[in-house]
């Protein structure tokens, strides 16, 4: 079958396209024909990790949308020719093939409204931005209308960010503060919904003092936690909850969370699939949630940029693209 | 009224009996006629507080039990003679006083069951205990018999890890694994219903394996964190949460908790009154459930130490024994 393969040499690594062995399903498998692709920090991160000595080329991507091929034996949720989304499993190639295998506690039927690039510009993103704000903070999914509370989403308008406000002003009754630090990406972010918008550039206590709110109940940090720590220790309310994601460039000093009596929580989408966890299955009950979500019109896909079809000159200039840390919502391929 | 208070000059700090003048109620206020008080590391962390210069002698001193003497013009949930206990707020003067004012939505019905100085020895620890596993790690209060997870408590057989045993133990499902470095807090931990005891000076990751238990769903930390930072992250299960208490002496590398999305929070006892939360009286409520859940015979106090009446001579030696961090259970004086 046809893939896009990461190759290591001296000089560093490619994107080349190639032909590989189809694999085989394990018995809870989903072999998926892949339509969609799109691209993540992630694919980044995995093509930088040192290869070993003997190893062969590598398929990144974890972000698709595609149809049943074939379907482990003991597979009981799909049958062939289902539409399906997913992110999947960095312990197990990427997605960046013709067909893909993948755990079926990893995957959900597709939003029926959505096109396959609208379809893959959401899982990884979304599944993020959901356990962040309804599994570690716990948020309540309610609507009381009041908006009493507050989030801040550090990068409102990247893949997870977009997401986040979109679920946080759909179906929480908190008071939506992103951050952006261009007009284009101030606007991305109220079109979503964002209930304002503040400048991650400058200091953010004065901003939010502005607004009228001095402090937020919750902080999603989607940019480098160290950067921003004290100011974000400032503007938490007593008991708040942060959630980072990126791992810190530098120590953060928990100290200065204490007087408040704060919580910090990691949100790695992949924890679930990397340690096998009881409640894998939870992200298909996400995904699930989800895709009834967008196709009632209740939250919109985050494609920003389609590129083209899945090949190593599309994802070069995707992964381009995003290594410049600008890009607004989700870059897809298919 | 009587007093002991701490006065500061050249050579340091000195407790002192001392005559100093009768308080007035504010509109939310208790004047409580005290009748016992127990001794927290807050007094000695507020002892050496650095004094303003034209300071007065303070009163230290944040657990108590009493009478209620007088009431503020607001005050609605109690009338004079009414039995007492709370620990109060810092940012007021201490109990170690004949009189004490405090604010009624911190304050609840002392348990029936107990004497003054078996209720004084409750309050703060109680309530760091309480909040720090139902309100911070928010684990959930029901018994399904199971004891599937494990809570490790570090630090078991001190005043708020023995409230904690108790609580997981009798209102909870987790598997309660306290540590203690010496036999008679290890049997202290045993007798107060810990499933098991592990040694905190001794790496924990292979006595945690030892006990079946090599992965904890919850740590709740009351020693010093930096010392056992990188064993926690170890012993951690994915989605794993960490409550810590005692200010971190070296920088905590958050990096360790990301791979398995823990959680981190800091339980402060004196956050709610010191920031005057909207959720201030939430405290009354967990005195209230907590004697009741005494006056059932569920949970025990953790009076170990009598040392007798409140003055400056028992309370220098309730001090110096706090100091050698060796204590067992609560100190109390009254």
């Amino acid at each position: 079958m046809k893939a896009v393969v990461i190759r290591c040499n001296a000089s560093g690594a490619a994107l080349q396209d190639a032909e590989i062995e189809m694999p085989a399903c394990g018995p809870n498998d989903l072999c998926v024909a892949v339509q969609a692709v799109s691209v993540n920090p992630i694919d980044l991160k995995m093509a930088r990790a040192k290869p070993a000595a003997d190893e062969k080329p590598r398929v990144l991507g974890w972000d698709a949308a595609g149809t049943v091929h074939a379907v482990g034996s003991e597979v009981k949720d799909f049958s062939i020719g289902d539409r399906v989304y997913y992110a999947g499993s960095v312990l197990r190639p990427g997605c960046f093939s013709e067909f893909h295998l993948v755990d079926e506690r990893l995957v959900a039927p597709a939003p029926r409204s959505l096109s396959w690039v609208e379809a893959a510009a959401l899982p990884l993103s979304s599944l993020a931005a959901w356990e962040a704000l309804f599994d570690r903070m716990r948020i309540p999914q309610r609507s009381a209308g009041a908006r009493a509370k507050a989030l801040l989403v550090l990068g409102g308008a990247g893949g997870v960010g977009s997401m986040a406000i979109q679920l946080a002003v759909q179906l929480t009754d908190l008071h939506v503060v992103a951050t952006a630090s261009r007009i284009e990406s101030r606007d991305h972010c109220l079109a979503l919904g964002a209930h304002a918008v503040i400048d991650h550039t400058a200091p953010l206590a004065p901003q939010l003092k502005a607004l009228g709110r001095p402090q937020v109940a919750y902080v999603l940090c989607l940019t480098e936690p160290s950067a921003v720590w004290s100011d974000l220790a400032t503007v938490l309310a007593p008991f708040g909850h942060l959630c980072a994601l990126v791992e810190a460039a530098a120590p953060l000093d928990m100290n200065l969370l204490r007087a408040k009596s704060l919580s910090f929580s990691w949100e790695g989408m992949f924890t679930r699939a990397m340690f096998k966890t009881a409640d894998m299955v939870g992200q298909q009950d996400i995904l699930r949630q989800l895709a009834q979500a967008v196709d009632a019109g209740v939250l919109k896909t985050t494609l920003k940029h389609h590129l083209g079809p899945v090949d190593a000159r599309h994802l070069m200039h995707a992964h381009a693209l995003l290594a410049m840390r600008r890009t607004i919502g989700k870059i897809v391929l298919g």
